[in-house]
């Protein structure tokens, strides 16, 4: 039977009978007083299987006319219609809010289990600034809930992320006395002479890239670690001797993001990992979460890309970094370099 | 036996012996009357492997020594020395050119056979500006060489590039003709509302994706491409009517890039293409080579993202489109929208 309602400004208004048939069964609005609301994306919903029918201003609106009244009134209207009617008809139960959904786990209802997840909706082509994503994460951290990322493409097609945070770890103790050699920063890279030290630094520490047997070259962050943990002295190509400050300068010269990359770099090494360049994957790091002996080497375990707290995603890039970490079975991390350095882990999510 | 030789200005000058031992039968430097000049690049990698040995101001230049004085008088001496250490072990013979290499083929040396390759090294650190990358195209293609990209990354990795422009094409022609129905343009996609029209373009084009049984979303290019050809009307929410202009200047508001997607897009079609959204793959499109229905929908062959003509390429994103094009047994394809639409491809390449 098809239950007739009129639509107000926001909403849309059944009677009773609606309570029963459409809440108590199947979750759809919310009891208010003896009436039930139904917001417009469940009404379209509702419209389109034939459940409800809605009157404006004395006169029905069919499917057609209330989605464009409808495009009208909630932004992104579009964008959470479909994405309602995909989770729907996946079997979900759902409570629409402001900015996305609160999503029932399978089994579970308004009433009888907490919501389990919810869904922020947005589509591929607005920034997501590092603010907002932190914003929901913080909320849904509060109401215990995880939170999913839909971003629909403008195919209207739908993706699902979900996004947490996490303090990745691992069980590499590095274990490095000062070295007694000094190395050079060449032009954009820095170069052990010494074999020895070569040696003890890549097979110990995983550290650098060996240029032939007995050169060692290592990378800004490598260095300039091991610079401020007191294990490696540099000089430039004229033999002045660098500090943590002086090379931290020339560094961030050569690479504008060099301190929030050292930051996270330095985190990870802290945490026990071990963090290699990732630039093969298109990312700042990729993480092995141990390391015995440069013969035996794992794969690595994380990508880990390093931003600031004004980051700003574009759902492209961010799309295309998870997708390429999982293609090899990696967890793609974002390590927000702040005060301190806290981390995000994002992946693909079949609801 | 090791041949001594002098370091002027920018290279090695080494005596008549030299061009019997170290360019007659391995292609070092280059015979000037009576002796062979040796850049410092390949005079480097000559001490490394105790063919030479050098003086400057009459005193010998240890590696060591020798490395930090060229890596001061040769803009990317570290990069340019790896990279030719690493083509030279892989058993290629090279001739130094300023920004890169000359390669010559398995089994082919100067005076053979003319070189293959010309390879350009960079740093995974140095944006690559489009217009730099298209007078290499146009050098190499001038020369009958193939070249090859070598980004050295922050641990001394080198990946090898293969750029070529290409003209990529398909066997799909589209034959609609003129559709009565309009559709709606709703916030940043278009909606067609009659079910027929939406069953044609969806089964015969592979244009949108429905949004239920009789509903049609198309994305904006796909939307702009359908009015242009006179195929489709379409309409504001509240009924006005759009032409070309009004609608690509709403569109180009919503998406900056518009413009440049449409000319690609257009492009691709009419080369008999049949381009969906990328969004998964973090490009503009994948492309499919051919299209008869669409429940035989094959796999796309190609990624491709459109740009413009001042962009400059982040290597760092050029490696992981390429990487996850790759992953998923894809081309990597850049259309650049100019006066004309042309494509480059790069691809991985194991030398």
């Amino acid at each position: 039977m098809t239950i007739s309602g009129k639509l107000t400004e926001n909403a849309v208004i059944l009677d009773k009978q609606a309570i029963e048939e459409l809440f108590n069964t199947s979750f759809y609005g919310r009891p208010r007083d003896d009436r039930l609301e139904v917001s417009l994306i469940e009404s379209a919903y509702l419209i389109y299987i034939g459940k409800i029918k809605v009157e404006f201003q004395g006169k029905e609106l069919d499917f057609n006319q209330f989605f464009l009244k409808a495009s009208l009134l909630v932004k992104n209207f579009e964008l959470l219609y479909i994405t309602y009617k995909d989770l729907r008809e996946r079997g979900y139960f759902i409570q629409p809010a402001v900015t996305g959904f609160r999503v029932y786990p399978r089994g579970g209802h308004p009433g009888k289990t907490p919501a389990e997840f919810f869904v922020f909706v947005t589509s591929e082509r607005i920034p997501l600034p590092l603010s907002d994503l932190r914003t929901h994460l913080d909320t849904v951290e509060n109401l215990k809930k995880r939170l999913v990322l839909a971003i629909v493409d403008e195919e209207s097609d739908i993706t699902y992320y979900e996004v947490k945070k996490t303090i990745p770890s691992g069980t590499y103790e590095l274990k490095l006395d000062r070295l007694k050699s000094t190395a050079s920063l060449l032009e954009d890279r820095v170069m052990v002479w010494d074999p020895d030290t070569s040696s003890v630094l890549h097979n110990e520490g995983f550290f650098g890239k060996p240029m032939d047997e007995g050169h060692l070259q290592l990378s800004l962050v490598e260095s300039c670690y091991l610079l401020e943990k007191g294990i490696l002295d540099i000089e430039q190509r004229n033999h002045t001797k660098l500090d943590f400050d002086d090379f931290s300068r020339i560094a961030s010269d050569i690479e504008s993001d060099f301190m929030i990359k050292l930051a996270v770099y330095r985190t990870l090494r802290n945490n026990g990992l071990v963090p290699k360049t990732g630039f093969k994957f298109g990312t700042h790091f990729r993480v092995y979460k141990s390391f015995e002996e440069i013969s035996k080497l794992p794969h690595s375990d994380y990508l880990v890309h390093a931003i600031d707290n004004n980051h700003v995603f574009s759902l492209q890039q961010l799309s295309r970094a998870v997708r390429l970490a999982n293609s090899v079975r990696k967890e793609m991390i974002y390590g927000v370099a702040d005060s301190n350095v806290d981390f995000i882990i994002i992946g693909r999510m079949r609801l």
